[in-house]
């Protein structure tokens, strides 16, 4: 399968032909851009140099923890220049889903959250109400007075319709403990994304997947996730921008996520490239998960445009 | 499939054979014998019964958060007479398992705990030393440097050679990242028992699988889970109790814990009681998880033996 993954590095020609193909490209972040708070030489040349051709870039992240505005300081403290609407993060994802779509019942309109401030805000900003997140009164070991509280259903809130997981540096046993009897009594099961791992300083930590996970596996359902890979995502995205798939090339390191949520979403392309956590060799598997269209070794490869 | 099911309440010729076939029996206790503290009625004085009869009593539970010691506490308060050697708690399990058929290579002795002072206790009287578990300084939020430390392994016991998960009311974000680099560095992967849920105040709540199931996701493989049905289990039992298991009977309320236990360890004969978990109606799915030889209201019900 490999061969007909084209290779882009030191192929000037090549380039530009892929450049041309697009009108928008769609960029993760991590792996791609920077790694944790280092960002990759070139990168912000590169990207000037996409705008200079009229490109438009978006930036499409999983991490839950960010609200647009967290990431708009995050690139200009990278020297990428960007606004709140070029950014689409699976916090917005979610909460453009829960207002938009999900239409939620009179009456159990709130969102119970496990998660941080990022899923707060952009909740926030759509206007879905919620409770749970960082409010510190969740912060804290369970007591007996919890468990025959939560079991009664005194201690819960009766307007909340749906339990939305993001990744939570915070999770405990009281927080999953409140989402597991909102999910038994009839909350819609969503998560800003399932990603099983969060990789950080050249390691692996736990991802958002890890805070839905014991939820998932108690009520024998999984949760509809937000982020890359769901269409759930795309459309959004698609419906904010007014993307032409067919000139949208979809831009990671990760072929569960990104690359399989650019084919899967119908784009013109998707470029791999190898800063991050796939290499070929993950694509040149025979089980490979999905299979990009382009790679280069690094995103700043495409500075040698002919 | 119900067909093949005997029904033992009412039939007192029916309980006589039954008791006769059988020189031990395994009990479930949660379900069984009690809910949560309240004990059935009837059910001290059937246990009696049986001991007049000679036949020998075992309790067996996949409660990792109580010691054996706990467990005869609890039982002397339900009025059942017993000694830590007639328990028989995953904990044990997992730590005789651990110290006797494990055999870690020197140097990588110590178990990294997930779960409470009923892991540690039963860690502790066979001779295995160990870290986390109710140490408080795991009790608290990841910061900054715990990342960086537990990436460049500062932050890691060098002699950690397996990660142990049993039900810890007080999981954290600090606690799995660690179990998730021991796990990375090599560290064998074992759980008291993976129960996805744990009845409590009439309601379901997280089981030690929840503990343990964040780990699973991250690494992409299952631990090895010592408590019921594992084979590794009934394998210590019999060891222990020198079991004839053609004469042995386990007792218990749920099919796939309890009644799958007894069915792949090839005992005599199992019998469930319908004062728990699961009802008539699950063994009769087409997709039972495990159907019992025998079934009785309730436990007290042995009493009507002719």
């Amino acid at each position: 399968m490999a061969a007909s993954v084209k290779y882009l590095t030191g192929d000037g020609a090549g380039i530009k032909d892929f450049i041309d193909k697009f009108d928008t490209f769609l960029f993760d972040c991590d792996g791609v851009l920077w790694s944790g708070d280092h960002v990759f030489e070139g990168v912000p040349e590169t990207l000037l140099l996409l705008r200079s051709k009229g490109k438009r870039i978006v930036f499409v992240t999983n991490n839950s923890t960010k609200s647009r505005q967290d990431y708009v300081k995050k690139l200009a403290g990278m020297g990428i220049e960007a606004g709140p609407d070029d950014v689409f993060g699976s916090s917005y994802s979610a909460a453009v889903y829960i207002s938009r779509i999900l239409k939620l019942p009179a009456g159990k309109r709130k969102v119970y959250v496990i998660g941080e401030a990022g899923v707060e805000h952009e909740l926030a900003s759509e206007g879905v109400p919620f409770v749970g997140g960082t409010d510190p009164s969740y912060r804290r070991d369970i007591t007996p007075e919890d468990f025959a509280g939560l079991a009664d259903g005194s201690l819960l809130d009766p307007e909340v319709g749906a339990v939305l997981c993001g990744l939570d540096f915070h999770v405990n046993y009281l927080k999953l403990a409140h989402g597991l009897q909102y999910l038994r009594r009839g909350a819609r099961f969503l998560a800003t994304n399932i990603d099983s791992t969060l990789p950080m300083h050249h390691d692996i930590f736990l991802g958002a997947g890890s805070c839905s996970v014991p939820l998932a596996n108690a009520v024998g359902e999984q949760p509809l996730a937000l982020g890359k890979p769901s269409q759930a995502m795309m459309d959004a995205v698609e419906g904010k921008f007014q993307l032409d798939r067919a000139r949208t090339c979809m831009v990671g390191d990760r072929l569960n996520t990104d690359i399989k949520f650019g084919i899967e979403g119908k784009l013109g392309g998707t470029l791999h490239v190898l800063t991050g956590v796939h290499s070929k060799a993950d694509w040149e598997a025979e089980d490979a998960v999905a299979v990009p269209a382009f790679y280069a070794d690094k995103l700043s490869d495409l500075r040698e445009c002919a």
